[in-house]
């Protein structure tokens, strides 16, 4: 008994059935004792649907419209859920982000939470009422609604639960919890009982695609008991928390993160200050660097090559082309026929045999390694765009997942 | 150059081109130099879609989740036709109702305006905007979103006007203006320059169904300058205000309502309260009774025979029978195959001819009246559904509207 956020996405609301389904769940756990408040995201196809219309009308409308526009998806989902809750007979009420009291910063297409007022929700919680609130969407301080941006419903999710310091945010998706690899690739992955925030993050960045980072890293900050688990199977999922308990598995799991181009400036002086010059002109726009690579080349020069997202890349050209004669480079190539594939555990920063294992199952399966990355609880290597699956395999292959 | 307020109906923004068509018309207002809000109802048929959707899930579903699901009908108007004003290069914004000030009853599905605080409005004029309102809906002192119930946006608009002291209130429709007759059945049916207050009222409830009543009667409280015109012919519509210019015309127009039943209490005790106690049963339901005829029955008996809307036919009927032995009736009748065709204008009342010459005209046509209403501006007959048409047409023929 306790009090309990669940959050639905859109496929988990998208028609009278599914509907119904997580009415069914969410009624569950109110008779079970619990308080529950419910997030949900827009019904299946909605938000592209009404941008399409929007794009019809003005490709360039402005954000603050596209807002207004946008966020009438999450409060049909919420009227028709309410409905559905409400024909199983429990007490229930409806709120859009603004009612639910959630206070954004004030630029539209991604504002950050500032606060959630609690008031309201607290009362109708205190009234026995099931609350049915819409994810993704928060008022500015010009009393304008605002919406949070992509994996902005998780986000709204996890920030209710950190607000009414609930005793567990439920994250339903299309799958069963965090799997040591995509079940879809690799027949024996295996479901992931816990797991850490920090692998969590590690996991979600590079393209395990569960949870977003934006979700898990104020999970972290709050200390936020989350559990991903499936909205059609009704069995027990993943729980992402701080401490885990002691087990057999170094690693958490094998990722793939197919979001990925690789840039090579090549020929640049052997001079100090380079590598800062392409980085900040790179910062200057926002365009996050991951896997950075500087190699000597013939004649006194360097190459710097970078992986940046696949979205980033002809702008990140572009850049570079503009301030080509002052780097003094010879050349810039770009790629995007790679992919991006990880190991994350917290447990292997103690074990330095892990990365010898994961290169070691790459060379059997003959995939060469373009380029090399490592944290404390990663191992990321840049592959052929061909091989990622195969890679995927060998490397979960490699270690014993299925043996805990 | 003044203050307009602009009202467009579901029709005129239904799809992309309807919306372009609207910018073009407010933002040529604006041009003009005026200060222009806008009001705007649902897309075509999105709120009947909204309303299948709610009931597929759960067709008790409470007002308060069906205003928060229809709401978004108007949201998603508002937003789209912004774009498209900005498309056309003016600045605009968009406010929902709660966001406009719309403050009401805590009533959902038919709440009635409160007031309208107008700080946000004014503040959005003043920087220059065009405002685009959301109709239909506000917020009630729960802080709870409500909608307005039928003909609310033209309701929305005609309150703004009046809050903003408006200098006058535009409805668009599909049709020019108000007519004599419906242009539909009428060939030579003309459109008035102007009409007052109670004859656009007399008008509305007769069913020339160009505004509705709510709007009417709140544009003549608070002295609303309105005016009818249409959304795709770009010329005057019909100004309806208090005084009108003394002309020749007698009779404003002919309407026909279709939405009309007919009870009959047969063989009723002749005793006195027997009226009293009919009617008073069928306000306890809120059942609206317009034409009214008491005649005398056979052996000292009385039958009373009655108009009421189609929709609460069934409800009278029961009604009545629950109440049968108390009442002491022979039986009940009922007939819904008659309509209401009605001639309207301040000018009858002093001129005791008009009612002669629509019998006339009736008579000449060979139609048969079934019941006969009179006020000082209006006189209403029922006759058979059949003849409906052709006596408009033929009483529209007896009045000289074609030489003003």
């Amino acid at each position: 008994m306790g009090l309990i956020v669940q959050k639905f996405g859109g496929s988990s609301v998208k028609d009278k059935e599914c509907l119904m389904r997580v009415a069914k769940t969410v009624t569950d756990t109110y008779k079970a004792g619990n308080q529950v408040v419910v997030v949900v995201s827009a019904q299946g196809d909605t938000t592209d649907e009404l941008i399409e219309k929007a794009n019809e009308i003005n490709p360039r409308a402005s954000k603050r419209e596209m807002d207004m526009l946008l966020s009438t998806g999450e409060q049909i989902s919420i009227a028709l859920l309410s409905m559905a809750i409400d024909k199983l007979g429990c007490p229930v009420v409806s709120l859009t982000g603004w009612q639910a009291g959630f206070v954004t910063r004030s630029n539209h297409g991604a504002a950050r939470i500032r606060r959630i007022e609690t008031e309201r929700l607290k009362r109708e919680l205190d009234n026995n009422n099931i609350v049915v609130v819409a994810g993704f969407q928060g008022l500015n301080r010009f009393d304008d609604i605002t919406t949070l941006g992509r994996g902005g419903s998780d986000t709204s999710a996890v920030a209710l639960a950190a607000a009414l310091h609930a005793d567990r945010c439920q994250i339903f998706t299309d799958v069963e919890g965090v799997y040591t690899a995509d079940p879809r690739i690799v027949k024996n992955a295996v479901k992931l009982d816990e797991i850490t925030y920090d692998e969590m993050l590690e996991l979600a960045s590079l393209g395990a695609g569960v949870l977003h980072n934006r979700s898990v890293e104020m999970a972290k900050k709050y200390h936020v008991n989350l559990e991903v688990l499936s909205s059609i199977v009704n069995k027990p999922g993943t729980i992402v928390k701080e401490a885990v308990k002691m087990e057999k598995l170094l690693i958490k799991g094998v990722a793939k993160d197919e979001d990925v181009a690789r840039i090579a400036v090549i020929g640049l002086p052997d001079t100090p200050g380079i590598a800062f010059k392409i980085f900040s002109l790179l910062a200057s726009r926002k365009i996050n660097v991951d896997i950075i690579l500087q190699s000597i080349g013939r004649h006194n020069t360097k190459d710097i090559s970078f992986t940046v997202p696949l979205a980033d890349k002809d702008t990140a050209i572009e850049l570079l082309q503009e301030k080509f004669d002052i780097l003094g480079a010879e050349r810039i190539e770009a790629e995007d026929d790679i992919v991006k594939v990880s190991i994350v555990g917290a447990g292997m920063q103690s074990n330095p045999g892990v990365a010898a294992k994961m290169f070691e199952a790459l060379y059997d399966a003959n995939i060469n390694i373009q380029m090399i990355s490592t944290s404390e609880i990663k191992i990321s290597v840049l592959i052929a765009r061909k091989d990622a699956d195969r890679a995927v395999i060998a490397v979960h292959d490699a270690f014993d997942f299925n043996e805990k």
